[in-house]
């Protein structure tokens, strides 16, 4: 769980890192997340399997799930596992990309709170559940697309209200679904390109909540609007695809390569605007956070002040 | 071929339907297209292969494609296969709902024209790929969702050219780079959710030239700018993942059907424009054209019966 919340922070995606360590004790100590679960594993056939993860942290059953999926991977060509009884697995790129040191192509899936109406509804019933592809690429690290199907998230919402920001047009809807542009009456953020982030959601509400037996929609339990004893029995699914069975790897990275660097060097509206390729800006503040340290709020410092005397552990390199 | 086209003529989906005949059939005689190809099919591992269609139908490909990833991942739980040496394989929703016969959620995604630029690019580059997610549901036919990932087709470009119409904000770029309405001036479309669909876009692509060793962006042969007897040499990518391995499909399906009738029950923004799941306007055009037809245009009304001559063919239900 540490590993994958320094992941998130040193890749600049703070609203999946290590902020969430506090609700992550919370939950803990709630009984809502079991930190001594038994993992259960059923292999269903050469390339599936099912992994009961008993109210783990979603970061530790995904990255079981991972390695299975890995193992079945190279024998099978393919694997999937589909993640029962999970909670929280933070940012969706931390497995993907475990997948791609494989030289494998690597997805990875969550449901997650209802945030997003269906098209024409006014309340929010599917999550902004993330679609996570990663592909390894010659001399860079891989390729990583790892997006919310909404507009922005609600976190983005939460820090406009603080700011006393305007939202931009067509991200958020007040609660009889209309657009609005006030941070403050939104309630539901808008699909990605409309009805076809709302049926990306929809598909990755099939591949985690149905083929996990799990609850769909608005009757999992909630992140934060549940007591912190309430189970949230999350869906998981996680897949990779050897790429050895379709191409050389090392022609296939290099290929990679290639398309990344036409992509960067096509011609710019604006010269200060470089192309990015999906992963770029994560790379770009993850070198440059590795050397300077990941920053944190008042807020954050003070816990980990207090949670150091709590536990008689000495904090190192908190400034 | 033939009942590719169709299929997406009676979902109403006209820009993959019949209207396409006459350029098939151009491009077979152009020596584009190779009406008898010798398939090539190589099992990589248990759940994987590659398929050299030979410059084959991209209809006729996708199905010998499906009919291997079914029998994979009947016995793997997964299957997927990498269509190398494709042409235009039409509306992906063939090959999904192909798969969703068998108890399977089924994928299908291919590459395409170079249609959109990358984000803060001003020249188009990757093709709108598709996206086609397809699954089972009890009484009645697969949620299917099947899009391009960018805003609007440029077929409806061409059509407000057409017809003198102004086009919406945000579906197309003029040479620029720049959002502009004038159908005249749209060179490129509009990513669906910016900067997400243009990552959507190269997921595809890697999945469809990357994997199978096709050229890439716009590499490929064009459909429309290059001469008849210039290859196409597109990638296409089909997946199937077993419900059984998972989920008792039984119960898997009634869930699906569950989830799709609490998505059409919720509340509605305007009590006139009911809340629709992925395929459902497919699904009702569909069920209206079995009944009275496909509407077809003067052009091809012309065309049909100029070939029916031809081949001394007596046309039937043409009206």
């Amino acid at each position: 769980m540490s590993d994958g919340l320094v992941h998130a922070s040193l890749r600049g995606v703070d609203s999946h890192g290590i902020r969430l360590f506090p609700h992550y004790l919370a939950a803990l100590k709630g009984g809502r997340i079991n930190g001594q679960p038994k993992f259960l594993f059923d292999k269903t056939s050469p390339s599936t399997g099912i992994l009961d993860a008993d109210d783990a942290f979603g970061h530790s059953a995904g990255l079981k799930a991972v390695s299975k999926v890995v193992s079945m991977a190279k024998k099978s060509g393919m694997g999937s596992v589909s993640v029962k009884r999970s909670t929280h697995f933070g940012a969706a790129s931390f497995f993907g990309l475990e997948m791609a040191k494989h030289d494998m192509l690597g997805f990875s899936f969550t449901n997650s709170d209802p945030l997003i109406p269906p098209t024409r509804g006014t309340n929010p019933y599917l999550g902004n559940n993330p679609i996570c592809f990663t592909t390894p690429c010659a001399d860079e690290d891989p390729i990583c697309l790892d997006m919310a199907t909404s507009m922005i998230t609600f976190n983005k919402v939460l820090r406009m209200r603080e700011n006393k920001e305007t939202a931009p047009a067509g991200v958020g809807f007040d609660v009889n679904g209309y657009d609005t542009t006030d941070p403050n009456k939104i309630v539901s953020l808008a699909p990605a390109g409309g009805y076809k982030g709302y049926g990306l959601s929809l598909m990755v509400e099939i591949l985690c909540a149905l083929l996990s037996g799990m609850p769909f929609g608005p009757h999992i339990g909630h992140m934060y609007n549940d007591t912190l004893d309430k189970k949230r029995n999350l869906g998981q699914f996680f897949m990779a695809i050897k790429i050895n069975c379709f191409s050389d790897p090392v022609q296939f990275k290099m290929r990679v390569k290639q398309l990344a660097i036409e992509l960067r060097s096509q011609d710019q509206i604006d010269p200060n605007l470089p192309i990015l390729v999906a992963g770029d800006p994560e790379k770009k503040i993850s070198e440059e956070r590795i050397h300077n340290g990941i920053p944190i709020g008042k807020y954050e410092q003070e816990f980990f002040h207090d949670l150091s005397i709590e536990y008689g552990i000495q904090l190192q390199g908190l400034i």
